[in-house]
C-alpha cells in the first residue's frame, strides 16, 4: 500500500471540526425513523464524525461519545463474515445490482422468484442471515457476528442493544413478509423466525462514530486492519465490497450519493453512514434524521463536505 | 494534475496485445444486437481496445482500424453537451438512480410520471436529446452534436452513419413508445419525431476505437482534453459524469460491471464500451457481440483483464 | 325469444322520469374529460337515458335531444365488428381478461409482451381497429366503421364528430405510446398512424341517447335487431359480448359496476354508458361529469336505481 | 321467487349422465395441485358434477360420493358469513375488483398499501378470517365456519380435514407473507398465527359435490335455502355476492370463465368449482386437474357444456 500519510490527513481535524459546527447550526435535520419507538425517540439534534486513516490516525468531530444503532451498517459486516465462511458460492443466493426503483422490495422480488437483487437490501441481508445461520442455533450466529466485529473494531465492549433487537421482533412484519415470501421459493434454508432473529440482532449492533470507523477501515486498507496488522479478507475482494457499496449501499438513493458524494457508502436508518475512500480511510457519520429515501440527511451532506474539502471522491480529482 | 506518466502506463501495450491475443481465441462471443439489419450483420469475430492515457498517449490493440456505430455510448457526449448548454437544471429532467431491474424502462417510466431515472436509459437519454434541441431544427441540434464530439475527439473526420441512423428509425416503435410516452406527461418540449430524428442520428456516431478513447479523455483528465489543452469541462463535473457511468452506465448491468471491473464504464449495443480511470487513461474496447443484458461480452471481459493487469479500479489498490 | 312485453317495460316512463328528475337535482356531479378541449367544456349539468325494449318500444328522459361523443362505447361495435369479419381469429391477438388494476395499460403490456388484455382497454381497442384496417386506406375503415353503426341504430344521420377526431389525434401522445409499444412486439400490422386515424374516428361517433340505446339492443336481443328483424351477430356471441361489457366494461371499476348495477355495460369518458338487460332492453345513459376511474358518475347512479326498480341484475331476481 | 321448476331441470339428469361420461373419456385433464402432499397425490381420473335446484331437486353425476378438499370454494362461505356479523363495514377493508393480472397477488397488494382487491383473492380471503376472528381464539372462529357451512348444507357430518389443514400451514409460506405484509400496513387486527389457522382449517373443508351444491343454493335463490325454508341473507346481497363470483371468482381465468360459461363460479385449487344460475339452481363440479391458471380443467368444461345444453348464461338465452 503507498499511502501518502502526511497529506492525505493533513488538517483532516480542521475538516471535522468545520463540518461538526456546520451540521451543529442546520435546522432542517430529516425525521428520526419512525417504526420502533427505540429510534423514534432519539434526538435529531445530534450528529458526530470519525475518519479512520490507513496510517492508523483517528479523528473525530461532533457527539462523539453516543454509542447509535448502527442498523443495515451491519449488512456489510454480515456479507463480509459470509463472504470468508462461503466464498463466492453465496452469489448463487444473491444479486449484485442496483434494486433502483422505489416501489422495489417485494414486488421486484416476485417479478425475480424470491433471490434478492442485492446483499444490501432487507432480503439480502435476510439471505446472507440465513447462509450464516447455517442449520446452527440462532444464538451461536449472533455470537458469531458480534465477535467478528469485534475483531474489526478491535474493541470487545461492542454489543447488541437488546431492547432495539426486541422492538424489531415486535414491528418486524414487512421482514417477516419477506423472509416467507423467500421461502415460498425454496430461497432459505432455516425457520424463518431463526433467520429474523438473527437478522434483527445485528442490525441491533450499537457502535460510536469511533468504533464504527474502525470497524470499516479493512475496506479502505486493502483487506487488512493496519491497526491490529491482521488480514480481514483479500484486496480483491475488499475491492468489490467496495463496489457494492457503492451501486447499492443506499438503497434508490444510491445514484444521488455516488454523484454527490462520490465515495463507497452504506447507510442505516439509524442514522450512520459508513463511507470508505479506498487507500486513505474510513469514514463514520452519524445522525438520526433521515431523507425521504431513508438515508441520514446530515450525514450524507458532512460526506459531500469532506468529500469537497479533501478531494477524496473515487470518480478523480 | 499529477500524474505519473511512467509508471501508470508502463508496459500497457504488452498488456493490450495479451488482451487483444486472448480475446481472438475466445469461442462464446456472445450475439449481435439484432433490432436493425445494420447491426445484427456485423461480424462478432472483431475485437479492438484502445488506452489513452491522461499525458496524451494512446496505444491500441486488435482491430483498431474499423469503425463501428458508439450506440448509446453516445449519451455520454450528449449529457455532457447538455450539462454545458444548461447547467444543473437538467436534473428537473431526468433522474440520476440505476433503474436496476429488467423489467424497467415503460413501467417504471409510468409508475414516476414519465421522468426517466437516468440519462443512460434510452427514455433519460431521449430526454436529453429534447433538451439539445430546444425548439432548432433537428439538422441543427444534430450538427452541433457532431461538432462536438469531432472537438472532444479532435478529429474532423469522425461522421454519422446515415444508413444506421435511417435503419433505427425504421425500427424505431419501442423509441417512438418511448417518447409518447414522456410527452402524454408534458415532459418533451419538441415533437416526438424531431427528438427521435436527434436521438437516433447521435447513436448512430461511427468511431474507432482510438477515436472513442481519444473522445472520452476528458472524463479521466479532470475535465480537461490533455491533447489539445482545452477545458471541456469543469472537474467537478467531470467525477459526477464518471459517477453517473459507474451507478448507470450498463443498464441492469452495472452492478455487475462495477464488481467485476470497478471502473466507470457506458456501454451500446453496437458493442462498444468506454470506460474510465480517473487520473489515468479514458479505454475504449469493441466486440459486437453481447450478453443476455445487451452490453459487450468480450469488452467486458477485456475490461476485466486490464483492470487485473493494471490495477486500475476506483474501488482499492 | 319469449319476451314479457308488458310486465318488463310497464312503467319504464315512469321510471325514467324519476330518475331525470333525482339526477337534474344532484350536485356532486363529477368532472368533464380533460384531455381534450372538446370533451373539457361539455356542460356537466347534462344528463339523458333512454331503454331500447327488445319488443321495439323506446323509452326517454332528460336531455335526449343532444348528442355526444360516444368515446370508448364504440369498442362494443369495433367488436362486434371485427368478430363479424374475422371470426374467433381476433382471439389470437387479444386477451378476454380484466385488466383490473389501477396502474395497468402500458406496465401490463409490457409484462404480456405486447398483448393487450381484453378489447375495451385503449390497447386491445387499437388492436381491433388494426384488425378492421386489415391493409385499407384509414378513409375505407372508418367508412365502414360507420356505416355498421347506422345499420346498428337503423339511422343515416349518425356521423363522426370531425372536430372531436382531430383533437383526439393532437393530445394522442399516450395512445400512440401504447401503439407504438404494440407495434415494437410485431404486434400491428398497418402503420401505427393508419391505425389510430381509424381509432380516434371511431371513438369520435356523436350519437343521442335513443340512437346508442338502438344500437346496443342486439346485445339485449341475442343477436338480432328487433327493430329491423335482421340478425347482426349469432346469440352465442351477443352473451359473449356481454360476458366481456360485464368483466371489462367498466377499466378498473368493472368490479363495483357489476355488484351495484348488475348488468353488463360499457362506458366511455365522453360520459356515455350502454347498458344491456339480456332479454329485456338495452340502456343508454349520458352524463359528462366522471368518477375517478373515468366512468360517467351519474350514469352509473341512474343506472343503480333503474336496475333497482326494474329487478334487472343478471344475477338474481 | 317465480320459478319454472318442470321446464328449467327437466333433462337435468340425462345432461349430468352425458357430461360425466364425456369427461370420463378425457385424456388430458391438468394437473393436480403440487404444493402440499394431500392435493398432489389425488387421483385426477375422478369426476363428479351435481345440481341442487331451487326448488329442492338434487341432480348428480361422476364420483358423486367422494369428499373433496373445496380449499377457496370456502372463501365464499367466509365471505356471506362476515357480511352477515359485520354488514357492509367489511368493505373498507377489502375492494371488490378483479384483481386481474398474473403476476399479481403481492405486487398488486404493495401498490395499493396493503388493501386485497377483491375477497376471493387469498389476501382478501386473509382479510375475511381476520374479521371473523374479532378477538376470539381461532377455535371458537372455525367452530362458528364450520356450524355455518352445516348449516348451509343442511348437514351435521361435514368436517375438515385435518390433515390438509395441517399440511396447508407447513406449507404456508406464501400465505403467510401475504398476512405480514397487510399486518406491517396495519390491516390486520389479529395475530398472524390466528388469522392463518382459521384460513387454512376453512380451506381444508371436506365435501362432496352435492354438499357443495346444496350450500350454494342460497344464492341461487334470492338468498333463502330453499330446502329448509330459511333466510341467509337479502336477495340484493345474494346477487352482488353473485356479481363478485363473476368477476372475481377465477382469479387471472375469471374473464374467460364468464366468457365461455356464463355464471358466476369460484373455483378452488382441490378441483372445486361452485356456479350459480340465478333463479335456477346451484352447480357444485369437481376434477382435481388444474388449468395453468389453477382452475379445475375439467370442472370448467363441464360448466361449459352444462351452460350450452341448459341455455343457463346470464347473459342472454
Amino acid at each position: 500500500m503507498n499511502i501518502h500519510r502526511s497529506s492525505e490527513l493533513d488538517g483532516i481535524q480542521d475538516i471535522l471540526d468545520e463540518i461538526a459546527a456546520a451540521m451543529a447550526s442546520r435546522t432542517d435535520r430529516g425525521k428520526a425513523a419512525g417504526y420502533i419507538p427505540e429510534l423514534a425517540c432519539v434526538d435529531t439534534g445530534q450528529f458526530a464524525i470519525a475518519v479512520a486513516g490507513v496510517d492508523g490516525q483517528v479523528f473525530c468531530g461532533g457527539d462523539v461519545g453516543t454509542p447509535f444503532s448502527i442498523q443495515s451498517v451491519s449488512k456489510v459486516f454480515t456479507l463480509t463474515l459470509a463472504l470468508g465462511k462461503l466464498g463466492d458460492t453465496i452469489w448463487s443466493r444473491v444479486g449484485r445490482e442496483p434494486s433502483g426503483n422505489a416501489f422495489n422490495s417485494i414486488m421486484q422480488l416476485e417479478h425475480e422468484k424470491g433471490r434478492p437483487r442485492n446483499p444490501f437490501i432487507n432480503a439480502g441481508a435476510i439471505t446472507v442471515a440465513d447462509l450464516i445461520l447455517a442449520g446452527h442455533a440462532p444464538r451461536e450466529a449472533i455470537g458469531e457476528i458480534i465477535r467478528f466485529v469485534r475483531f474489526l473494531a478491535d474493541d470487545e465492549t461492542i454489543a447488541i442493544d437488546e431492547k432495539v433487537a426486541r422492538s424489531e421482533l415486535d414491528h418486524g412484519d414487512r421482514n417477516a413478509s419477506l423472509a416467507h415470501f423467500m421461502r415460498s421459493f425454496g430461497r432459505l434454508d432455516n425457520p424463518v423466525d431463526h433467520v429474523l432473529g438473527v437478522y434483527f440482532h445485528h442490525c441491533a449492533l450499537a457502535m460510536t462514530c469511533r468504533q464504527l470507523a474502525v470497524s470499516g477501515l479493512y475496506l479502505a486498507a486493502g483487506g487488512m486492519n493496519p491497526m491490529t496488522g491482521t488480514r480481514v479478507i483479500s484486496a480483491e475482494r475488499a475491492r468489490r465490497i467496495n463496489a457494492l457499496m457503492l451501486t447499492c449501499g443506499h438503497y434508490d438513493g444510491s445514484g444521488e450519493f455516488a454523484y454527490r458524494v462520490g465515495l463507497p457508502g452504506k447507510s442505516g436508518v439509524g442514522g450512520a453512514i459508513l463511507a470508505v475512500a479506498p487507500g486513505k480511510a474510513a469514514i463514520a457519520v452519524w445522525s438520526p434524521g433521515l431523507d425521504p429515501v431513508g438515508n441520514s440527511k446530515l450525514g450524507a451532506e458532512a460526506l459531500e463536505m469532506l468529500a469537497q474539502r479533501t478531494g477524496w471522491s473515487v470518480f478523480g480529482a
